[in-house]
């Protein structure tokens, strides 16, 4: 699995997916194309999905928001005769990488989240409409949308067969939401996932696995009179029309390096590193939201959340061993500022949503990157509002102090704004100077008093802002000392320390998904019963079920 | 390692650890017999441990509570010259299997949990007195205390080695500690953890990392002072003396079965189970806590939860095959309930307090065991309050209904007491009801007005207070057919799968680290950047990094 895998796509593209728009209800056909893994030495028959599906799904996710708002429910249909979706793809999964099966997962979970905040931040809501075996991956497809809808037949159920027949986990989620969201009680939950044929029909609302069991001779028109019904009583703001993505200009360099318009990647194998340079405004702010809808995909706050976005992605599956991403920006913080403003001070209308929402996952996403990640603030740097909680994701952050010789950029500052407190919460819910500062929420207070000011090193420093100050005489050796040190650490125990300290205190389902879910799946990815040649992964399709070494650890 | 692991001590076998008693204050001193390794093959140098040191802190800890209760301030010191503490002896994992490892982190969890829970529950505060190093599980046991105190002098510092030396995460809550109890800022903890000679005096008070910093010179008697001020200022009722616990009954019989006064555990080596059978009082309760105290150990309630936390802890760590543990009770629900109510009526009594509070921790270490767990409601069964716990404990309960031919004993039922509602509160602090009925309280409500009633299978069924409720015809077949299935799946699936679905919703700092780090760790225990033959564990002491696959996952 060596070839680049791209993130960018479009709907003219799709292999897998297509959607039929009809005024504020859009039908969303799940209908994988057999013969378009991403990879060779697999079929996704039945629906089953790679991370090319995947892939798919997440822009149609993504469009649906900025190209479709008058979109107010989203129903997922299968465009197959008996099958809803299978889920996952086996044999993909019992020929990857521990890697790719791991960033697959990472990737699918947040792509299931964006159903979910469709809703919470923009008022689209997923209904599933259920016909067929809806099984695994599928199931956790369902699952993510908050309405699950099932014909009650004798061939459609639900179900979470991974522990009995693949020896893993539903990763994509199912452990947590059958609990935690559609709140299934424990000891039903325990039946349920070590059922291997699932769960059908009344029970299956009995047990809250779905919302809804109708009879296959009207199941088409409850479904649709259900989608009409979200559709009216929606609190989403009528939006005629929207803005369209356009493709990213990107540049991949042949030593891995990546140009975009506005975010420049540089990769330097030898070190195992990759440093993102983010550039500020070229231009001013428009005037205002109208004037930033003409600008639509060019805008600079929206073309930059797409750019890094789709950076983060790229280097997450396709460069696993640059251990560490470095984070700089050089930008006149003044007009950075200004553009974040525009959003800020007309945070109703719809298309600054969406930006600001869009941000949130951005950086939501660069949480839970799993590499060590430390931002530079150097001279002529434009860490301002949303650029500043970058600060507050990375493991540590390092400002230059006074000037340097011979450098004449403006001198580093920092800038908070009203976006640093509480706009862009963290999937535990508090915003990054909370996490950061748990347990003192009085220095969150003392930071936000000084809101608006340019801060340089010294005041930085006092506020707690970034983990160290270092003035010309320091900055070299230390960064890189840092840099050499962190890049010789085993990347497996700096995996596991960084999923603990990023996030402080208190979890939501969001981050029980991330960081015990996904642990637990990650150990149980690396154990012989799983992955082993007699591992049930491995048997998978051959008729005999895994051998497994019995020992409880 | 195939000896049988005894969980059973008391002060006259410690090895490792001595105890001066001063009034209210206890000096217990950590000096390791570098001879008194558990297992061979390693020497417990420079205070280091292995499950070994640690079945006689946890013995030190109980009896402190029973037998000690005048102590309101115990102060952790250490014996060496050099050296506070190096931590889990990293011979002994690296010769250790992976099962063993896990379990001796879940062991040293629990014990560490105990010293914060002696202070919540009993009002004995644990104080870390540290001079010399302090590092890796030196510094958890540290963390564990409520108040740290360090020398500030050159040889002094606390420090979690373990991401950079070992490749393995801190796996005795340190991380989360860290932040989650200390407030450690989060960028300067990845400092922390990632700096292998870790932090010193003033500094280590700034980040937070100890709570005082004291010149050598005035060391011991800052630390007297404390200890005093600490114990004059505590909560903690005065108590004149404990009781003693006296040596468990229990018979090991040679096909591994476990014999106590009142719990019988017959292990199945074929089916691969342990079956605990509880057996109900045989005496009457005594009349109140005056009576209650005066059978001490002989207790009842007492000596039932000793029983019972034994078998649990022997099952882990000596029966790793068995991979279901069925629990049933036998005995009169009456005399049951009327032992609990003794402890009920007066709660502040100093013992019923400390009876309680202790089944509080044996209910929990039932939930985080890494087996599936099932309950046998059967005819003639006792199932009442604390025993009922159980029933809300295990993954699934199945209870007989109506009478079964040619069974003459009391029909089965389950009684709630106010114990059900509040008083064993799980990891998450739900009680096992709220943890249960997650999303739905009413069901909590509802339940809670059938308290004290003798519940027969169909109105337990309608509470939803089992799984699944059973008739002579089905009786035998489901079971039998669960018991065979649950036997044939991964063992490591189902430790994930259950690990998720035991605890719902809300997470506490134990449930962070019993979940989230433990789960990393498990993961990183199983890379073979830690574990394998160029592995960090393998190659340490030789003067050898280990040599690291680079690719991040």
């Amino acid at each position: 699995m060596s070839k680049v895998i791209d993130f960018q796509t479009d709907p003219s593209k799709y292999r897998h997916w297509r959607i039929e728009y009809d005024g504020p209800v859009a039908n969303l056909f799940m209908d994988v194309d057999e013969d378009g893994g991403l990879f060779d030495g697999y079929q996704l028959k039945l629906n089953s999905y790679d991370l090319g599906v995947d892939i798919e799904l997440a822009d149609v996710v993504q469009r649906m928001r900025f190209e479709h708002p008058e979109v107010k429910v989203v129903v997922l249909r299968s465009a197959k005769e008996k099958v809803f979706c299978a889920g996952a793809n086996i044999r993909m999964l019992g020929g990857a990488a521990h890697s790719h099966k791991v960033n697959f997962c990472k990737f699918t979970n947040e792509t299931r989240n964006t159903f979910e905040a469709a809703e919470a931040d923009s008022g689209q809501k997923y209904i599933a409409a259920v016909k067929g075996a809806c099984a695994g991956g599928g199931y956790e497809l369902a699952l993510a949308c908050n309405h699950i809808m099932l014909t009650d037949d004798s061939s459609s159920s639900v179900a979470l067969p991974e522990v009995p027949l693949l020896a893993v986990l539903p990763g994509t989620g199912g452990l947590t939401r059958v609990t935690d969201k559609r709140k299934v009680r424990r000891d039903l939950a325990d039946v349920f996932c070590s059922t291997e044929e699932g769960v059908k029909g009344k029970r299956a609302v009995t047990w809250k696995l779905v919302d809804e069991a109708i009879a296959n001779s009207k199941f088409d028109e409850t479904v649709e009179a259900r989608a009409r019904e979200f559709a009216a009583s929606s609190a989403k703001v009528d939006v005629a029309s929207g803005i369209s993505l356009g493709p990213l200009r990107r540049v991949i360099e042949p030593d891995g390096s990546l140009r975009y318009s506005l975010v420049e990647v540089l990769v330097d194998r030898d070190a195992r590193r990759a440093t993102l340079t983010i550039g500020g405004p070229e231009t001013d702010a428009p005037d205002d939201m109208v004037a930033f809808e003409a600008q639509g995909d060019q805008s600079y706050m929206l073309r930059l959340a797409r750019e890094l976005d789709d950076a983060i992605l790229h280097l997450r599956l396709n460069e696993a061993e640059l251990g560490l991403l470095v984070f700089r920006s050089q930008g006149d913080p003044i007009k950075m500022a200004a553009h974040e403003a525009v959003l800020m001070a007309d945070p109703d209308h719809w298309l600054a949503n969406e930006v600001l929402k869009y941000w949130k996952r951005v950086l939501k996403r660069i949480d839970v990157t799993s590499r060590s990640m430390v931002a530079l603030v150097e001279h002529g740097s434009c860490f301002v509002g949303v650029l500043a909680e970058i600060l507050f994701s990375v493991d540590r952050s390092y400002m230059m102090e006074d000037e340097f010789e011979g450098d004449n950029r403006p001198i580093a500052t920092v800038t908070l704004t009203a976006a640093n407190f509480g706009l862009f919460p963290m999937g535990n819910d508090l915003s990054r100077l909370q996490n950061r500062f748990y347990g003192t929420p009085e220095a969150v207070d003392t930071a936000q008093g000084h809101m608006g000011e340019a801060l340089e090193a010294a005041e930085v420093n006092d506020l707690g802002l970034v983990t160290m100050i270092l003035d010309d005489i320091d900055w070299d050796d230390e960064i890189r000392i840092f840099m050499e040190e962190r890049a010789s650490f085993s990347p497996d125990a700096m995996t596991g320390m960084e999923a603990n300290l990023r996030f402080v205190g208190p979890e939501t389902m969001e981050t029980r998904i991330f960081g015990r879910l996904t642990a637990w799946q990650n150990w149980i990815f690396n154990r012989p019963n799983a992955v082993g040649a007699e591992g049930a992964l491995q048997r998978y399709g051959t008729g005999v079920r895994g051998n497994y070494d019995m020992e409880r650890v």
